[in-house]
């Protein structure tokens, strides 16, 4: 690594955190465009470009099959992901072990915003992209979202727009450079590096591009499924305020710390052909009770992509989740319920997640000491209580009508003294833990989103 | 979590900087006793206990036996550890792929030192510890080194002193706790909780433990074999001072993350029985060049031990290695060379390592260009710029006679340009990655607990 003219420079830049703030308050407009002008374009977007989606048989995927001996679901390249088996053995709660589909994708990818100061305030390079499993198909993406084959060109396809701004060291200023997890319960220990990059030069801007405030960006949160999954956990990578807090860092840690030892996990990949509880007919792969999710195939006809038309397996869970936060003030201080939540497919046994991440579908069958703590709670709360909610979706590109309601919702009533498992931490800890790997799960990171674009105040 | 009276506290914590120079300033004598009558105290616990280690055939292990089908070296128990087989593909350097041994060791012991002011100054708990791969056979070690096996009795054998100061939430304060990667090259994915709790308890004494000044640690860490590396991975977990650096903490992390993205790394616990390139006879399990490490077995007779005799394998490499940072100043501040290391065991692709670290022995038969890079310049320093020199042990309960030369060596002709994969960064930049887990090798933690006790100063 090259040092830059100049030589020493402060370890802790706050350049960006001054910037955020008033970005945060651009509302109704940025110099580009005003929010209601975005609708507008965003249709417009959606017009432009042919792409539909059918499903097919998982025997009409081209290119991809069940590997013979491990019945593992792979692609004749050796690439892009598999759908293998999983097997873990918690040794704790309702559900000590399980066997389950799990996607593996070893490689990372990037996901980057491209940040600018137009008219002094920073503004945000956002894609209008559609990928399968979305809903409605267009949602609002980050200005570069690559897996590695997109970007070395394993797809065989067209380049990946605005990329060297990511690849290429010095081509601008890095704001946030981090490796975060994706879905512990579907993905098998995958990472993308989340980066968002300054840049001061001249930014072309392609058809399908704008440019948006932190405030605009806040205000289409709040919209039901327009920002994709990757631009929300790239903006929860953003730095936050500092504040006194509940506990300070090295006791947040040490919690932190306690929860990851205090489980004895063991997770293996197993071939998918010896999954238990799970059976396979020409449609999907389904959990013998119909719960949890489906793996399923689509084909995919698509005007402006990589290519022009493919076909893949995606997951698909079997109902809406409910991902919530619950909040409150201390001393007037802000601070949310975070939840140690062990997910099969973490590299690390836990990472802090919401107060509630589940699909309360999944579990109807079971009596209520054995429901998720807080969930009955969130599902029953006041209409004056809920701060924020809005529907997003997952990953389109691997997870299908994958749909969650995010929450934010008063409890005032909670008291400092909380079950094991969970811990009150200010939005500004969680904003400095983001900064890290592996500490923060990526449906935290949508609602630590909402905080950052200010979509949610408190 | 509970959080405690007082509600809100700033998020970092000063209390502990603020003692930890004046305690490292205590050199020369302690409130206990002066750094000599440590050397006679010390002694006096060499002499104490009846300790003696024996080479025995692999087919003496007692309990242990090489299994069916898979040929790992397990306890009947299936407990402590086992000797598994480990393939790494890196696709890059003169080593892109290799089989060999690994220890896989999936529970999280204990690493604890407790901390105390007499006098007002801060003071540590230190036991004066056995081990059978020890040089020495004795050295020091945390007040606290406890496998889980040991403090959930799995041994069979007696209490683990002091443990409930770091296993009772609220017992002491705790100043630092994180999780750090062990060995790399020799551990599957192994980690270890390391802890520092401070009390302001009457502390009842045991004959093996003594209470000694940062100062005076740093004083024992210029010796040879005293110090051992659970202490010294401990004392690494220390807060440090700021300063301007280089490069900011977010380019660091940048670069630190474009490391971990770089690398397409395939790594596979095998069957011991498969790993090529690598021989069995009756007193080990060696590489067939003769190179980097041999599996052996001993016997061990204690008197002082959770249980009076057992057996054993252990790793025992074939020659010492060399551990260094190479450092200089820039503008005043001092900055090492940190070098992201790739270890086969990582849980996560690469952590932070000394700028050399390597067993040149390993290296004999390659020609220069193929040799670690700086390696040379470490092995021909001049003693002038050689600014701290010792040779400690790695862990004598796993490795056996496993030494190196630690080192600072000075290189103030370097530039601020250095190759890919190193970057220079300051101390106080270790120190708070540190209080991470998985950023910053054991042999990195080694050469920052001689910054952290101030054994080398610049």
């Amino acid at each position: 690594m090259t040092a830059t003219a100049g030589l020493l420079r402060p370890r802790r830049d706050t350049w960006l955190s001054d910037r955020l703030v008033p970005s945060a308050a651009e509302r109704g407009a940025g110099t580009q465009l005003s929010t209601a002008e975005f609708a507008d374009w965003f249709a417009e977007r959606g017009k432009a470009h042919h792409f539909s989606v059918e499903r097919i048989r998982l025997a009409d995927l081209q290119g991809w099959s069940f590997a013979r001996g491990s019945g593992n679901l792979t692609h004749r390249s050796g690439r892009f992901f598999s759908v293998e088996g999983l097997h873990a053995v918690t040794g704790q709660g309702p559900a000590d072990e399980w066997h389950q589909p799990i996607i593996k994708q070893p490689e990372v990818g990037i996901l980057g915003i491209l940040a600018k100061e137009l008219d002094g305030v920073l503004h945000f390079l956002m894609q209008a992209k559609m990928e399968p499993g979305n809903t409605n198909l267009l949602q609002l993406s980050p200005t570069v979202q690559a897996t590695r084959s997109n970007y070395t060109k394993v797809h065989q396809g067209s380049d990946v727009k605005y990329i060297e701004y990511f690849t290429s060291p010095g081509r601008g200023r890095v704001l946030a450079d981090v490796l975060q997890s994706e879905h512990g319960s579907w993905f098998y220990r995958k990472s993308n590096r989340n980066m968002l990059v300054l840049t001061d030069e001249d930014v072309p801007l392609d058809d399908d591009f704008c440019w948006l405030t932190l405030g605009q960006l806040g205000e289409l949160l709040l919209l039901d499924n327009v920002v994709n999954m990757d631009a929300r956990t790239v903006l929860a990578c953003l730095p936050g305020p500092d504040s006194r807090a509940l506990h300070s860092d090295t006791e947040l840690r040490s919690w932190f710390t306690n929860e990851r030892s205090r489980h004895e996990v063991r997770v293996e990949l197993v071939p998918l052909d010896e999954v238990r509880g799970w059976t396979r007919d020409a449609w999907a792969i389904s959990h013998e009770e119909g719960r949890f999710f489906r793996v399923v195939a689509l084909a995919v006809q698509a005007g402006n992509r990589e290519v022009s038309g493919w076909t893949q397996p995606l997951f698909e869970p079997v109902a809406t989740g409910v991902t919530a936060f619950l909040t409150r003030r201390f001393d007037g201080v802000p601070h949310v319920l975070a939840q140690a939540r062990l997910e099969g497919g973490f590299l690390d046994t836990v990472e802090l997640g919401p107060t509630v991440q589940c699909t309360p579908a999944n579990y109807g069958h079971l009596p209520a000491a054995d429901r998720p703590l807080f969930l009955d709670r969130v599902l029953a709360a006041d209409p004056e209580h809920i701060r924020y909610e809005a529907r997003h979706s997952e990953e389109g590109g691997r997870f299908l009508n994958a749909k969650s309601r995010y929450l934010f919702v008063d409890a005032d009533d909670l008291g400092t003294d909380v079950p094991p498992g969970y811990a009150w931490v200010t939005p500004g800890q969680l904003n400095s833990l983001v900064q890290h790997g592996h500490y923060v799960n990526v449906q935290a990171r949508t609602l630590l989103s909402c905080l950052n674009t200010g979509a949610v105040r408190f």
